[in-house]
């Protein structure tokens, strides 16, 4: 059985959060490679990061390949966009059988998709709206 | 003193998260006021929320005064511009004494500038990297 840190992540977009995430997989010793359409993103990433990054589109096979999507055991869709966060994951489990898949959710309303393909999310705005909550009315029970 | 459900609560940005915000703090009964520039983000808020809203900008004391700021319990600044959100947390906090300030961040190290105006942040992007990598990584304790 694989130690866990043998494992190998991808993540796709190196946004705020793809770079912060990155950093944070790092620490724990992990195997990452960020993909990024755009070479500047990678600026993002911490100093200690010790990955690999992919300048690329990662809605085209050639770049999933050249990021050895087949031996990946997690893939992290975090894209500003829905449309590609799904295509991505979409590949990454049917095509690929990716054992672990992870997408940002921006509309709630496309959860079911995920669910689908058996893909788990998680919505910022969802977290940070019950976060901003539970500051400000506490954990009080409502009727 | 005050029932909870009396407070009255300012949310400044009615982006994904600061509309998602105002439906559920309206759903405890709050009054909630949700200010933004523009007209066509209030579409964003939910059927059931029964708030109300000022179409305008927030870093106007006009603004700020037309939504009974020196009555509020609790301001909230979600809007996606950290130079923003920090002015209206200052004028909030300083000018105003609202009793609870609270504030969207984006660039981490924009934190010490609240911290001293005694404003509490939540950064969308920490909390999301955190719950990503407990999905992925589990809760293992690293060495």
């Amino acid at each position: 059985m694989k130690k866990n840190n043998d494992e190998y992540i991808i993540i796709v977009g190196c946004g705020r959060l793809g770079s912060h995430l990155a950093s944070l997989l790092s620490k724990t010793r992990r195997s990452v490679v960020v993909i990024d359409k755009e070479q500047h993103a990678f600026h993002r990433l911490s100093d200690d990061f010790s990955g690999f990054t992919i300048e690329a589109d990662a809605i085209e096979i050639d770049t999933l390949l050249e990021a050895k999507i087949n031996k990946a055991d997690v893939l992290v869709a975090t894209t500003n966009d829905d449309n590609t966060n799904i295509m991505v994951a979409q590949i990454a489990k049917t095509i690929y059988g990716v054992p672990k898949v992870v997408a940002r959710l921006f509309e709630p309303s496309r959860k079911i998709v995920y669910e689908e393909l058996d893909v788990e999310t998680i919505s910022p705005t969802v977290l940070s709206s019950i976060a901003f909550k539970n500051i400000i009315v506490g954990s009080e029970m409502e009727d």
